[in-house]
Order: C-alpha cells, then structure tokens, then sequence
C-alpha cells in the first residue's frame, strides 16, 4: 500500500470511522455502496470520501461503488490492522482495568502481554488471564521483548517517567490516558485520551 | 461573558487544554505568564494563544502577560466548569465503572447522581456511593428531575435506545463512550469517546 507522507491528520482519523460503517455494512450483509450512500450513513458527502479514499489509492468503480468487503479489508491494511502488536499497560487503576477488560483491541491485532503497577496488592493478579506485574519489572520486559504499544493509565504525576521508561525500552507508540502532553522524540508516537478535557468540551457545548 | 456563535470547535476543544496549564501554573505558585511562555509550555505558538483568548474577551496585559488565577478562573467560566451538572451514567460495565469512579469530574462540577445498568446482579450495588439502578427506573427519573448529561456506556447496540430515552427525558448532552454515531436532535450535544478509532489511530501512526 503506497502512502504519501502528506495525508492530513484530519483525514486519518476518519480512517477508522470508515471503517467501523463498512464492518457494520458487512455484518447486514450489505456487498456493495456508492460513496454517495456511504456519505449518508457517515455524514460526510460523497466527495470527501472520495478524497479521503484517494489519499491512499484507488478504490470503487464508477458506476458500481465499493465493494464492501474489500474496502473494508483495505482500509484494514492502510491503518495496520493486518498486523499484530505487542502492547503493555502501566496502571491497573479505574481506567487501566477498563482498558485491559476491553476485549474489542484484539480484534485491531492489540495484545496486551503483561499488566504493570506499583501496588503491591495488585501484583501477581490478574485482569482476565494478563498478569499484573511490578512496575519494577517493566525494564526487564522490554529488554527482553519487542513492544510496540504502552499503554499509558498511571496518575498525571508519573506518566512522563513511565513513558521515558518506555522509550529508553524501544517502544515507539504511546496511548496516553494520562491528563498530560508527553514529551516524546519525533519517532515517538502519542494517541491521547484526555477523558476530563472531553467532558469540558461537553459542558462547553452544553452552554453554548 | 459575551460569546460569539461563531467560534471554531479546533478553539472550543483547546480550551480545556488552557484550563489545564494554567491550574498547574497555579498549583506551581506562578503569578503570571506572558502568552509566549504559556505557547511553550503548551506548545502553541504566542499568537495562536492570543488569538484564542481574543475569542472570548480581553484578557492579559500588554507587557505583563496574564494573570494565572484570573485567566483559569475566566476560562472555566467560559467552559461552563461555575455552575453544577447533574448527571447519569447508564452501563455499568467496564468503561461505565471506570467513569463512575473518576473523582476528577467532580472538580468540574459533574455530580453522577444514579448509575442505571440492566444486570440485575449490579441493581442494588454502589460504585464510590453512587447507586447502581434498573434501567427500567431511568424514565422515572428523568422525570422527577433535571438530568443535564447522559454517560452512555452501554454496548454500540443498545447506545441509540439510551441516547433516545435520554433525550425524551429532557437531556441536552451525551458523553458517549459507545462506539457508534447517535443520532439526535440539533440542540442536544454529543462529545464522543471512540476508543476503539482512538487506538487505530496511533496504529496508523505507529506504521507511518
């Protein structure tokens, strides 16, 4: 899949909305949809997935539309989903727990392998069958492992040395619940999910 | 606090942000900060800050920058964060447990009132001190009392069900954890949090 280094963050993160609509019109049995049909569900018109799709290749067919099945398969591959990744999770908290109960991440290739924290009441149980082990330990794990994902659930205070600790081990992928902006090197990558600034938004919004 | 309606949502959602700095500011006993060293804590540039802030009003000094308590006082008057919002949180699983225990919102003035789940093994259990009910007792609670946000963390197929009980009972705004687009009516708002696309995202950006 031939990708151009100036794709537009606005029209990644519509990647996986697409391909979350085409998951569902495959569950329903649907085979085919015009991207003006497809506009309609997403609520985009059908120029902008026209566009969007064009970023990253050649898809559809005038006349016919997608093919589900397939472009669902190709956005897949275009957002990675067709690999497996290795990830750790540091924090076994509220949201740690959340994140580490949610099984819908191995169906993206996300294997969370070990459960890491600080609390030694927590060390040695496990969330479903993922061991929580000590933080003190996390070194040793990426020493000995190619991870690819940390999973980022410890308090505001210590997230930026737990990602340190993450980078010193080669992990180049970070999703940061953390309410923090890590600082990373430029081959370093942070999704965050800043669950109070997306409340505050809401209650903007709700006074609008 | 006079508001154009035409300020851009890239602004509205940096707002939080702003409100976050400046409590560490605080928290750190700093005064006052001009919008240049604010641009590089937070890694916007001077003039986008000033242009942000010009938005809502006249805020800072030339040549003295901003007063840090007033600014954070100010910009959670804009937010909204002054008043108080009751809410409830409907799914009491994973996600639905993990939000009901996050004390932080409580800062911004959100109180969950009642958790409404239909796992009568959950009816009767309190997560912190907050009642976990029969979701068939939602309606009556919605009409005994002002709802201001509905925190949907029920699976995708039930989300919209939930959503449109919610807005049947009063409810101007969602805070979606359910992964999926719901439909509703212009004056009620939605503010998503799509894990699931959130993760495939920094995938993409682990392959870039």
């Amino acid at each position: 899949m031939e990708r151009s280094k100036s794709i537009s963050m606005a029209v990644i993160k519509r990647l996986p909305k697409y391909y979350r609509y085409l998951g569902e019109l495959m569950k329903n049995d649907v085979d085919r949809i015009s991207s003006k049909e497809l506009g309609e569900k997403i609520g985009f018109t059908a120029s902008q997935i026209r566009q969007d799709l064009n970023c990253f290749g050649d898809f559809g067919q005038q006349g016919y539309g997608y093919n589900v099945k397939e472009l669902y398969t190709q956005i897949g591959c275009i957002l990675g989903l067709d690999k497996g990744y290795e990830a750790v999770l540091i924090g076994a908290g509220n949201i740690g727990q959340a994140v580490a109960n949610y099984t819908r991440f191995e169906d993206l290739g996300v294997n969370i392998g070990t459960i890491f924290d600080v609390n030694p009441k927590l060390v040695g149980m496990k969330i479903r069958d993922i061991e929580i082990r000590d933080i003190d330990e996390l070194k040793e794990t990426l020493d000995s492992k190619k991870i690819d994902i940390g999973i980022i659930c410890v308090p505001q205070k210590n997230a930026q040395n737990v990602a340190d600790e993450l980078i010193r081990g080669g992990v180049k992928a970070m999703w940061n619940f953390a309410p923090v902006d890590l600082v990373v090197p430029s081959d370093v990558k942070v999704e965050n999910v800043h669950l109070s600034e997306s409340l505050m938004t809401l209650i903007y919004l709700l006074n609008e």
